[in-house]
């Protein structure tokens, strides 16, 4: 029954990584233990092993599903039509980030921040890293063209610096709301409203 | 003397900190010992610890002086009079900073990113990175209320979102810079600029 092998494989290892993130998210990489990971995960050493070999394979893990989560909520802003303007198109994608990513029973972009940290000094996590930036910016570049065919940003904008940017905020938000949490998507739209000259009043 | 005495105690301080920043820059908090601190600083252990009685103190200490070179940098910033709008601000934020801050021995932007993840598990350092993101965030509503004054943005945009997106902006550029590479100063201001609907093409 090979079939049901690899649901069981695939169930068994998704258990494992979410017991990691949840180390992660409270501690870190680096004061979370193989030890902190087979406890939460109620399993031992040998059954986490068999699926990830170290450490270093969970964070490499762990990185790459953060891609996942980002892709779903940009397809939720894929499908509007007409696209909304930058700073509506930007509350809507954190929005859905928010509450498909983080609300789980772990907040997955505080781990998002240690693996920028990590992505520093251990290559491997930094390759993952990047791919995960890249893959990102090639949806906010996706978007740059969606937003000159509507007429919301100039015809000869330079697609790839759009995508830098909005990559740029994106980071930013997590980064405030993990570290103050006094922020909300719509006060962060709301300030870039202000800085796009898009809000109501300005419009007027 | 206690001129001299307390000159010497302020370099021999400032000494041990930057040998800390060059081992955290490279590797991080947790994978730098104090071991490697006393070596890079080419101090004893009594020499060392009579400054920094411990590792977080010398985390905190490091998280406090992010905020000293990033005021440098607003400083520049608020001498130009009329103030730029809020791309060309950007531009010449993020420019000063990369000059001032990142150009000695050490990229002090990759010990911020070490401190966002560091301040998430640990209080004492989550309380310094506050302190920062507050003390930052200031200067950018102060930029507000100039950009209110010159037109740039509504009279009533809220200056808190505004210091909220813009602070994240920075945080977004330091993320990039650090983790891909591959974004100018010039390029995310560009970004900034298409979607503020700013750049020449669409002030026509």
């Amino acid at each position: 029954m090979p079939r049901v092998s690899e649901s069981y494989l695939s169930a068994r290892r998704q258990q494992i990584l979410e017991a990691a993130w949840r180390c992660f998210a409270k501690n870190g990489f680096h004061a979370t233990s193989m030890q902190d990971i087979f406890a939460e995960a109620g399993l031992s050493a040998g059954a986490v092993y068999r699926y990830f070999p170290s450490k270093l394979d969970l964070i490499k893990a762990t990185s790459e599903s953060l891609l996942g989560g980002l892709d779903e909520a940009f397809d939720v802003v894929t499908s509007a039509d007409p696209v909304p303007p930058p700073n509506a198109t930007f509350r809507i994608v954190i929005d859905t980030i928010m509450r498909r990513v983080v609300t789980r029973d772990t907040d997955v972009s505080r781990i998002a921040m240690h693996v920028w940290s990590e992505a520093l000094r251990e290559p491997e996590v930094g390759e993952v890293a990047r791919a995960v930036v890249n893959g990102v910016r090639d949806r906010w570049a996706d978007m740059a063209v969606r937003w000159k065919a509507a007429g919301h940003i100039a015809p000869d904008a330079d697609e790839g610096n759009v995508a830098r940017t909005c990559y740029g905020l994106m980071v930013g938000f997590v980064v405030e709301r993990n570290l103050v949490g006094d922020v909300t998507c719509e006060q962060y739209a709301d300030g870039l409203a202000a800085l796009t000259g898009t809000s109501a009043d300005v419009a007027d």
